[in-house]
């Protein structure tokens, strides 16, 4: 196959011996494309198969295969491309997806259509880390809800963001719910003077993302909280595309994927590369040091991913959260530096002097970085 | 709460004492409803949170969390369903989801609208297994693969499915393929003079799988398939509420979840519960003494949470796939029992004699467990 005609993606194998790994990666190379005998191939079609370019020790039982894939496979079809990288790899042990080359994501899949500076251009911040909270908890009706959001509004919060949670319960259905806190930030705003974006969860049936996106953009929304993978990766790509207003992907029941060391999708490359990739303007994933497990390391390697140049895509902005509070968060802005956006909830609502107060004070800390 | 505002759900936690497994399942329920430290709960949405029903040790560093959420939290949202299982707990070390109470599924889910006895029904055959192959592979022309369709349809296979990598290439459209496979089909049945159904690939991006799903039967095919890790679960769901032809479900990216001994969700619920409640009609999934990982006893649990009772759904029919072949299916039918379907592929294409003679083989075989 000609590098024109083929795209490659990179894995992490275990085995203890390189015949091993070899095997491994040959058995790889047919799951993910003919997933059949080679001898019952009929030879017009054996471009169909997929090659191993290179097999490479990392460390003592693990290797990183480099495997070309004939474009034809996929053919612009991005939930087919996810099949071809990770469909029935996704069911063995021993196999990591670590990356794909740069230059066929740029070729079938959007991007950003904000950004890192799309975002900053919307609140007018273009040299400090921006603040984000989480409006919740479920339950609460929309009158509570945008009550909550003024008082984050008039703190002068750069973003407020819908806890995933809230979807279209009775207690606070989707259309009340963004309608009221739309206003709500308006009227906190002309208080703090500044700019706060209002950013609804419109995660629903895949079937029904689109139409709630619109409804958001109609009813004055700046963005749109969406988990990628419980209404899907391609529906991501497509708000993308529609391009109105930020997106900003939640995690959500995603973590199976990128928390096994030998097995699923390297976290880096799942939502700093692919989540970018079909669309995602920022990233929320689990920080470092709080409820979930990723290491320090591993939280700078998904900034990094967010942020390097993947060819012409725009750069999309690293949303740590959980474990970041309104006294660490000075700590996590020398460790992650400006263009990062710091999602504290909990410990804004825990501050005794009240939301606005405490929006304040998290606000400071981000002007002092500047 | 009582029982009819509330649904519960069953975890495995990972502790090594009851005092860490308690400490568990208290951040499980907050993670999973409001999120947000207790004490910054308002008074009037306390019912938001969810509660621990059990804590029970099921084997050294194993124990059973029985945990009861409120129905509000998902008021009939399906996705929101998913989120509220295991949004952010998909994202922790130590918990595994295990089961959800049977009602609630009833409650809120379609089941399979023809399962067992409707697939049966539209081959009119009760007393024996069915036989299962896939068109492959991706690369041949319509042509190609109407003509493999026609020599398995000749030995009198009951279902020919697209192979899950099969979607809309250009080496075999949607429309062309599924056009050609149907009337490649019906002409072999009229040499083997009994019913072969049809199943196309229907994966693809969530806001198109309806549309696909809608052509195909208008094609005049006899089922589809669908990768719901893939195209989302809740498409899964609105496909079976149209209920115009049978669902096959395959686990195409969905490994990661089920494959953990401790984390994820069991592979029983997930494929033999979750995905019948969805309206799968019939499950793939990765059979043991292949490719893949699963235990003998790991599969008969999952044929057994399709079979068993879950209130008023259909019994989906479990339908292992990799690691039989034409000489194991013996073997394998007297594991399985009578309501399986097997899945064999590559064996048959290798047979020395042709296509139509393997799966005369085959479907002697399955004729003799009669």
């Amino acid at each position: 196959m000609s590098t024109a005609d083929s795209f490659s993606a990179t894995y992490q194998l275990v085995a203890s011996s390189r015949d091993e790994a070899e095997r491994t990666a040959a058995n790889l190379c047919i799951e993910q494309s003919v997933e059949m005998p080679l001898d019952a191939v009929p030879d017009h079609v054996r471009n169909s198969i997929a090659t191993l370019n290179s097999l490479n020790q990392i460390e003592e039982c693990i290797w990183a295969a480099n495997v070309s894939y004939s474009k034809l496979l996929v053919d612009d079809d991005r939930t087919q491309f996810l099949n071809v990288l990770f469909g029935n790899s996704s069911i063995q042990q021993n196999v990591k997806l670590i990356d794909v080359e740069n230059s066929y994501l740029n070729e079938i899949l959007p991007g950003p259509s904000f950004g890192i500076s799309g975002i900053r251009k919307g609140l007018n911040v273009n040299d400090r880390p921006l603040s984000c909270t989480a409006l919740k908890p479920v339950g609460l009706s929309p009158s509570d809800l945008a009550e909550r959001a003024y008082q984050f509004s008039r703190g002068g919060i750069d973003i407020i963001k819908d806890d995933h949670g809230l979807a279209n319960q009775g207690s606070a259905s989707f259309y009340s719910r963004v309608a009221s806190c739309v206003r709500a930030v308006k009227k906190g705003e002309d208080i703090s003077g500044k700019r706060t974006l209002y950013f609804p969860n419109i995660t629903c049936s895949p079937s029904k993302v689109i139409e709630r996106y619109k409804t958001a953009h109609d009813l004055g929304a700046d963005g749109v909280v969406i988990s990628p993978q419980l209404s899907g990766l391609e529906i991501l790509s497509e708000l993308a595309e529609i391009g109105e207003i930020p997106l900003m992907a939640h995690p959500a029941f995603s973590g199976s994927f990128v928390i096994h060391s030998n097995q699923g999708i390297s976290a880096a490359f799942y939502y700093g590369k692919l989540w970018r990739s079909f669309g995602a303007d920022a990233v929320i994933y689990p920080n470092a040091g709080g409820r979930f497990s990723f290491t320090i390391d591993e939280c700078k390697d998904i900034n990094n991913s967010c942020r390097s140049e993947i060819g012409v895509f725009n750069r999309s902005f690293p949303t740590p959260g959980g474990g970041i509070n309104r006294d660490s968060v000075n700590q996590w802005m020398n460790q992650y530096g400006n263009d990062t956006i710091f999602l504290i909830g909990g410990s804004l609502y825990q501050h005794p002097g009240g939301i606005e107060a405490a929006t304040k004070e998290f606000q400071q800390k981000l002007k002092n970085y500047e």
